[in-house]
């Protein structure tokens, strides 16, 4: 009974949005493994929940609900950024499935907590189409 | 019997050392109050661990024992990190007792899920006697 999948999907916010397109096409893409829940981090007006419309408390809480909720997360860590670290952090603790895709031409040393830690895919890429083929393989696992 | 209290200071490695004077001079302060059992993180050699002299993973493990075994954890937040962030997620999990410093001259925007998580005392900060007093105010409420 493989109801829609749900999907946290985890990128830089608050340390910057020079990725946001990439998200995008990464979350355009994760839309035909399950239902991705953060799917509004790739939209540029995601800051705009930080200038006020919501408290850092009512954004930790919203979040925190929807990745509790997920059967899976998929970062994109190439920005390094405090948000997607404490993320990767707590669903490890909830033992969700967890891809890690980052871009090692511009993150020239990912974090050894994040390279290291049981339980995390690693997905280094290059072309979208890369990441795109490190999601497929990763979904075709768990499915 | 409050033995020595044990503390972890957690501060950014792989994503930038420009702080690690500021990290030596809070690691020295803390000292009155426990024991820092990741007392290294200030010093600048911390790097040859990544350079082969481990893995990741056992990198990650050393790293997560200490973690585990802390009764505190005070972080210096300012760079933006990976695995300062995954480091205070899996903290919360485990219930430990959080400061996060830093400065926001510097990180202009703290992350909304550092900012807004229960149970992290954040700390602004932006002199070092700043930063002293904002321990200072931390120890003495929890011993």
């Amino acid at each position: 009974m493989n109801d829609l999948m749900k999907i946290y999907f985890a990128g830089s916010i608050c340390s910057g949005r020079q990725d946001s397109k990439i998200y995008r096409e990464i979350i355009s893409y994760l839309k035909q493994y399950g239902l991705v829940l953060t799917e509004h981090f790739g939209d540029d007006d995601v800051l705009l929940d930080m200038g006020g419309r919501f408290s850092d408390r009512e954004i930790h809480d919203k979040d925190m609900a929807w990745l509790l909720e997920s059967d899976v997360i998929v970062a994109e860590a190439t920005i390094k950024s405090l948000g997607v670290g404490y993320e990767i952090g707590r669903a490890i603790e909830h033992h969700k499935k967890i891809l890690c895709l980052y871009r090692p031409t511009v993150n020239l040393r990912m974090s050894a907590m994040i390279a290291g830690a049981p339980g995390i895919v690693l997905a280094p890429y290059d072309t979208l189409d890369e990441a795109k083929s490190h999601i497929h393989k990763f979904f075709s696992k768990i499915k």
